[in-house]
């Protein structure tokens, strides 16, 4: 036998490699090394680059890593880039102390870190990693000066973000300039042949093409990703928008997030989150379309694929299965709301009307005496009563207005 | 007997060092600094930055090479920075091939050129020789952001010609906007207390203020020399330009080429270029602009000056009398044009009328034939010569019009 791979026809992988996709620079390009790598038996190199200051992956981050994983399924080297370098540098200018610099050790774990939770999409036998500070720690001035020296101030200030802050005197530091040409630097250094990012990333890996040309190379191809919205329906999914499904997050929370997203997004998540094939994609449209099916089972669809993408066939079933006991049986629809306390403790009077579901103290008490106010199906007597955050309750409010509390 | 200096009063030192500068920035804290320096009986770092790719020094780069010295004769360190870690980069872009990059030999080497005719101003057992490759060779990437954060990319392009680049869509390499920060961290590294250079220096010097204020030191003083204009009256003094006096250049020539200056820069170049002191400035002022002394004479003075200053005591005299023999006796006045030639040979008639001696060949030969064109005082009389390059010759048409013909 041959130690040929089996890479599918160039037609196949362009399908597969499309989907979900913002934008391929350029295409025919794709379709060239494709071409090329098949008939060299030879598979492409693509990259993506992680930040390993922010170790928690969530869904949002699935979405670049399973299209990575998708050109691993095709046969080509899957290169998961460390961006260590610069996290290890920190803030240079000192001013922001939320970001200390990385020590050698903790920028290795936080990549262990990034590895684990990555290996539930990517197969970690067949990935590459590699760490960024391997070359661009080794860098002299001189070399800086080389590299800078292949692209012009103009261009890196078209940059979206450089040209507002530039326009609108918002101070940009020097060495934020030179970031991108050190990423771009990283596509020299490991060949690549692909690299993938986010909608957000185009303009850096597009510096990444130029870069490599400049050093005499067959410049990339570059495939963004759009940007997963959050739970919230608004911003983009992130820890510190409290809007994310962790890729860590236990079966319950996983499929109790999913159903909080907005009906407008079940498409998108199926799309960029899922497996499904693009059949059944077509079909799921066609049903989100129709009046006379439900939304509510499509989301609970979904949040059973999920969990059992993460956490093992079968967990899903479970998991709607634990839901549906606490809060159907409960009467509690699925779908409420949650409230992030900024206390410890709360008087239930004020709490009702912070959360905007009585108008005045003196309309929650009434509530309150009529009998109308329970914390975990527990009716209040006493509108004196203090509310503490030390676990997660549901109040209602009522006969329809529900909010979970959660834990301060 | 104390080993203390014997530095000049403050007032005294300011009066010395203000002589012919064009900016000093902040005189105030210059003040403070030689206070401080005073007190302490310590000298002042005074940097001079030197490119080592142009080791041809002339009376241009004299006017700040002598400011280094004045502070010097003050007491104070006089640091000559050579620039050799860009200098061994050369055109990085690899562009422009007649920049090559200069080897660690070549450099060092015009270094000691440099050192050798600035000898002739400053006193070198006196000067420290310091090379810039010595720190920012060794600096990393990571050094490198570091520096970079320091400064930010709106003030960088506030320079003049970076300015004029960006809005005119002049391509300004990215290595470009790092050589400022490089030039402003050799203060830092020699603890410049104060930093000479000519107006066109300016900002460059700016920057190696404030970042020595963000490596949390004194920030330096800067001291900026006017441009000296060349003998020609017109450009800035430059070998490109052949409008030069060098400080290697021949008596004779060093004397011949100062009294072909125009006279309006007669005052300048006292000012600039010799000791006479401010009281001799001020009453030579008064002579340049009393009809009844001929300026003519007092650019005769300044040549021989200049001579002496570089050749030594008498060596104008000689020069003088040198010059006097061949132009004076032979009627010929002292500040004729000269012309360069661009071919080996060519013929008499297109020489005169190339020269607008004459409008036509025709007027040209009349000319000839009347016997008014004398080269070297031979009269010529076939209009059909051949005029050679080989040597320096005067040729004279009619009465009063003379231009020396300078060597192929």
């Amino acid at each position: 036998m041959s130690d040929k791979i089996l890479f599918p026809s160039v037609n196949e992988q362009m399908d597969f490699i499309k989907r979900g996709t913002s934008e391929i620079i350029p295409e025919e390009e794709l379709a060239k090394k494709l071409e090329k790598s098949l008939k060299e038996n030879k598979p492409l190199n693509i990259k993506l680059g992680c930040d390993p200051t922010r170790p928690d992956l969530h869904l949002g981050h699935s979405v670049v890593l399973r299209k990575l994983a998708q050109f691993q399924k095709l046969g080509h080297q899957a290169i998961l880039l460390i961006g260590d370098f610069t996290g290890m540098i920190g803030d240079p200018t000192g001013r922001n102390s939320t970001r200390p610099p990385l020590t050698f050790e903790q920028s290795r774990e936080n990549a262990k870190s990034y590895v684990e939770q990555a290996s539930k999409i990517l197969d970690n036998e067949k990935t590459k990693l590699v760490y960024n500070s391997d070359w661009l720690g080794k860098m002299s001035f001189e070399d800086v000066i080389k590299l800078a020296s292949r692209y012009t101030v103009a261009r890196m200030l078209e940059r979206d973000d450089f040209t507002k802050r530039y326009k609108g005197g918002v101070p940009i530091s020097m060495h934020e300039i030179l970031y991108p040409l050190a990423q771009a630097y990283d596509s020299v250094a490991i060949e690549a042949d692909v690299e993938l990012g986010g909608t957000d990333q185009k303009f850096n890996l597009l510096v990444g093409r130029d870069i490599q040309r400049e050093y005499g190379m067959e410049p990339q191809v570059i495939l963004t990703m759009p940007i997963l919205v959050g739970t919230d329906g608004v911003e983009k999914m992130s820890k510190s928008y409290d809007n994310y499904i962790g890729l860590d997050d236990a079966p319950n929370d996983m499929f109790g997030k999913t159903l909080s997203i907005p009906d407008n997004l079940i498409y998108t998540y199926y799309e960029l989150a899922t497996d499904i094939t693009n059949e059944e994609l077509a079909s799921l449209k066609s049903n989100l379309e129709n009046d006379s099916v439900n939304p509510r089972n499509i989301k609970r669809d979904l949040a059973r694929k999920l969990v059992d993408m993460y956490h093992g066939e079968g967990k899903g079933l479970e998991a709607q299965e634990a839901f549906d006991k606490i809060f159907i049986k409960k009467d509690i629809p699925d779908d409420i709301p949650e409230y992030t306390p900024t206390l410890e403790e709360i008087g239930l009077l004020d709490l009702i009307v912070e959360i905007k579901f009585s108008l005045s103290k003196g309309e929650a008490r009434r509530l309150v005496q009529q009998g109308g106010v329970t914390l975990d199906s527990e009716k209040i007597t006493d509108f004196k009563s203090v509310v503490k955050f030390d676990s997660e309750k549901i109040l209602k409010v009522g006969k329809r207005k529900f909010i979970k509390l959660l834990v301060k």
